[in-house]
């Protein structure tokens, strides 16, 4: 990875999807230090603007035109809110395929249309829209019988996953690009509105707009751009396993199935992680997939935030961009965006949320839900 | 290309795409005699489904979770009317990077929703809807416009025109798998209904539903699926480079691009091809677009169309299959069914519609349009 650029998230009822493709696009060109002509192919996640803006399909393309770059070979990869983790794979393989030199992997969102039923109803067809979306089994609920589980199998409390959220919206204050800059506490959190027993507002991320993307090039040729390349070790992808016909979760779930993949790809495993991203659309959902990661053992997680391990200063931090909740979730764009700010952290450029001298990060990122697991899972382990 | 499947094209009303991607899917697998279980990864072409059944973005997991397959990675690539040509592309480059053996494409669209305005509306949306879908501008008066310019810059009449589509419905009734089985007269396509002059009915595809497949592996270990592999010798792709800003045309356009990439990968040239697939959307467009991939010079192909040249017995057969306006266009399928018709032309596996003995076949095959260029083009380079 040679360049990394995104957007501020949030909300921008001013900015079409061309606006913010456009300027992260060229973020990205400018930090990697590329010629735009030299760019051989280009890798578009959205996710939802089909039913957002109308713009079904060629959504990659219109945007791309926009930003100059019409011509090159575009591959649009929705994947729900994994669309630009895809992108970001994708544009991986296809540089290892020999054909490609350097590619462009952009995600852009706008969900926010002034219209909340409008855009929940466009985030519920991430589900099997015949059997779940369109029979109202939507994602906060979702995430809420997910929560409540886990607290009844492994004594989590409501307070300690309102820390997650608290250690959260701290680390969003430090970042110039979260949508949420705003510490709370957990009283706070707790008393918030109740959305989906145990979650509350505060544990949800928030409807927002953005772009994020990042240039990718041949191992061989990176230096030629920048001393200070970042290595992807490992890529692991899956799709979701569908729990509903393994209640008793014999079978590895997508985020152990791509975790597994990018750790036994890079030779590196869990303990050598020193800053990490996980996907925490709802704060609950970071200690499952923290423990499912492998960064501790199952039902270890809250006690993991509630000492402070993965805070700024812990052992282990999570989440340093703010997550989700803080930062913002333009669902296009998440990937790339947690991708931006690893990247940033392992070339020290992260500011005052800089963890110390990182040389290992990890992005998780999913999409969708299918039967009760992520319909699209994928890690990424990269290195300095 | 060790497996190729596909069901009928056609009006499938009891039909969902779930059913539609699991049977082309198992036809495939089965062609390929692989084990179900060594697929490892799965891309899908599907282009407007989340406007005509409301399933949005994590389509292939959808499908596929039915087709019984979860847990794989799977990568939606939605691309207008090359969705699958970008799926196979893509699975193409998943097994140059060395990083997978055995790759799935399959594409799957039911356009067919018994309200033809709602479907006429979603493939509006391949444009660019901000400029052009939501302003009326839309692909029979689009495609019409070129054919204007075309008839114009070259004297090509409407006969000939017509002729053209009479050449692809005989063809298609020697296709099983052919949406329209029946012979028309070149009187009776230009007295059938006007759409956008001098485009009538019978020269524009059908609105129908469909799946299709193919199985891809590394070339090392094809010979243990099949002993008569079809080797993909080139690959072509490009997006529009939006002619309303070349009005002179001195810039090549995305067909012209598309096939010099996949003749230079190749070694190929066009007087090496013994059979071809061409997106013809509309009739007229076989017609520049063969002259486009480079099969005469411009302004011939009227004539090459007139003397038989392009029939079942010229020297160039184009659209064995019956190509989009008699085999059918379910948008998401068209480019992997037409890849299929080339697998089986050069197999020898045509029935009534195989040339003789044809040892290099290429598919052409576009989508969308922003600017008066298609949004995107495949061009596919296969040998026996």
């Amino acid at each position: 990875i040679i360049g990394v650029g995104m957007t501020k998230f949030g909300k921008h009822p001013d900015k079409t999807i061309k606006d913010l493709a456009r300027e992260a696009t060229w973020k990205a060109i400018k930090d990697a230090n590329v010629d735009a002509k030299d760019i051989g192919v280009i890798y578009c996640g959205n996710a939802v603007d089909g039913l957002l803006s109308g713009q079904e399909d060629v959504r990659g393309q219109v945007v791309m035109r926009e930003a100059g770059l019409a011509g090159k070979p575009i591959i649009n990869t929705p994947n729900a809110c994994a669309s630009s983790s895809t992108a970001f794979r994708e544009a991986w393989l296809a540089i290892a395929s020999g054909l490609y030199d350097i590619a462009l992997a952009v995600g852009f969102e706008k969900l926010y249309v002034d219209d909340t039923a409008k855009t929940t109803h466009a985030l519920a067809t991430c589900t099997d829209v015949a059997l779940e979306g369109n029979m109202g089994v939507f994602f906060p609920g979702m995430y809420a019988m997910e929560a409540k589980r886990y607290m009844l199998e492994t004594g989590c409390t409501r307070e300690q996953i309102a820390k997650v959220c608290v250690k959260n919206h701290k680390n969003g204050c430090l970042n110039p690009h979260a949508q949420i800059q705003k510490e709370v506490t957990v009283e706070e959190v707790l008393a918030s509105r109740m959305i989906a027993d145990p979650i509350t507002l505060y544990m949800c991320s928030p409807i927002g707009d953005g772009g994020a993307a990042a240039i990718l090039c041949a191992e061989r040729i990176a230096k030629r751009y920048r001393s200070d390349p970042i290595h992807i070790a490992g890529s692991g992808m899956a799709s979701g396993v569908f729990l509903e016909i393994d209640i008793d979760r014999e079978k590895p779930n997508s985020t152990e199935l791509a975790a597994k993949e990018a750790f036994e790809m890079s030779g590196i495993g869990p303990e050598d992680v020193n800053v990490a991203e996980i996907h925490n659309a709802f704060s609950p959902a970071e200690l499952t997939f923290f423990e499912e990661i492998g960064f501790c053992k199952k039902g270890e997680a809250p006690r993991f935030a509630e000492e402070g391990r993965t805070d700024l200063g812990g052992s282990i931090p999570i989440n340093t961009s703010g997550g989700l909740e803080s930062k913002g979730h333009p669902v296009g764009a998440t990937g790339l965006g947690m991708i931006s700010e690893i990247v940033w952290q392992l070339r020290g450029e992260a500011g005052k949320r800089q963890v110390k001298s990182p040389k290992v990060g990890l992005v998780h990122n999913g999409g969708g839900i299918i039967g009760g697991d992520n319909a699209v899972m994928c890690v990424h382990i990269l290195k300095r």
